[in-house]
């Protein structure tokens, strides 16, 4: 599992008074579908016990399109690069036909106590799950 | 007026369940510093009539330490390029000697209507006060 | 059309630093089901052309018991009732048999434009819609 | 110490597509100017060791005017009434003279763990900051 496809309409409160989705907001959207990856991998990226965290080192997104109110779209999300104690997700959001936005992030695995966090390797679970 | 300091307190609701600032605020907090640069300069971002506005087509960050809630910590923006229809600006956010987050983000100015939306020339005014 | 169904999950982005959904967010789920209901009538809570609008004048919500990440919940919408401009809803808010929250909320049907916003009477295709 | 006075300007990723503030925002409003007060009376919401925390059990707001973009308001909160397990805050939102909205909410004192969340007495050094 190292793709998964996420649909979600835009909703009221993610547009802003020039009447497009606000720009915060696609990084929302691009981690909604992160997550919904890892759930489709059988996994959550808050795992029982909570004893480590998958910070943000990077983000970065190109807006080509807007997004309007009550638009339905669709989230790519594919991790492009995986090392010991890193993902890189590449994501392109599009309505129909049309290219809105492309983005990568890059988040860290870190074990969250004693503080302050520190990267360590991604559990061997995860790894073969995301593979 | 082509750089300024912009000071801000980490609120509850920036925070997420990680107990740090969410990532996607920080596309606010960069933001909320662009639009206070404009202030200082006498303008706003969005003048009266509304006719134009300045969506993003690209936004990047890299995040370097967390910050918690109820931490003020200040975003330092600056205007690193300017083309007829386009400003590019980078802004560094720093808590006390601690680099929190550094980034980019470009916005175009646009024509709102007739639908589409329109890249046009940055009007004379906005230019000189942003110079 | 009067009542309305809204399952969503919770996102990341919804919860704050005490590990739960924050407050605001509620106004925004009831809101989601609001114009889920709407298009569940054929209507839009912004009819083309963008003359009117359905401000907020109340909101009050009760809340029973937290939700968390990636928690799946039900939004009950109704409509308890209307007036010549204004329309109020109850809500509640389920997970599975547990209650997590009650609310209601009032909208009123305003002409935008010229400014201020003033109420009018709700026009008659969404009266018989959401009969 | 019993009431604060908190000010703020509207930030663009406040408002939504109706061109005024988002309902939803005006909880984060008074949260804003509630933690405000905390910290006049010399205390964080979120005490260190984190073992209480303040989750909201009631919330109503009603609305007399919107907010716009970059306006100026200001949020008077005061304790309205305190329980040994509860206070009760009641918000006015103004800008200059004109009034905004009216509000109150009441936040639980809980201890955080062991799960589930369970309901305690504010402690005593919390109750004499804030009489």
């Amino acid at each position: 599992m190292t793709e998964h496809r996420y649909r979600r309409r835009v909703q009221f409160a993610d547009t802003d008074m020039a009447g497009i989705v606000h720009f915060s907001k696609y990084l929302c959207f691009v981690e909604e579908a992160e997550h919904a990856l890892w759930r489709a991998a059988g996994l959550s990226i808050v795992p029982p016990g909570g004893e480590i965290s998958f910070p943000r080192v990077a983000a970065s997104l190109e807006f080509h399109a807007p997004l309007h109110f009550e638009e339905e779209f669709e989230v790519l999300i594919k991790i492009a690069e995986r090392t010991r104690r890193s993902i890189r997700y590449t994501t392109q959001i599009t309505r129909g036909e049309t290219k809105i936005a492309t983005g990568t992030h890059t988040a860290v695995c870190v074990r969250k106590s004693p503080a302050p966090m520190k990267a360590i390797p991604i559990p061997d679970e995860i790894v073969e799950r995301l593979s």
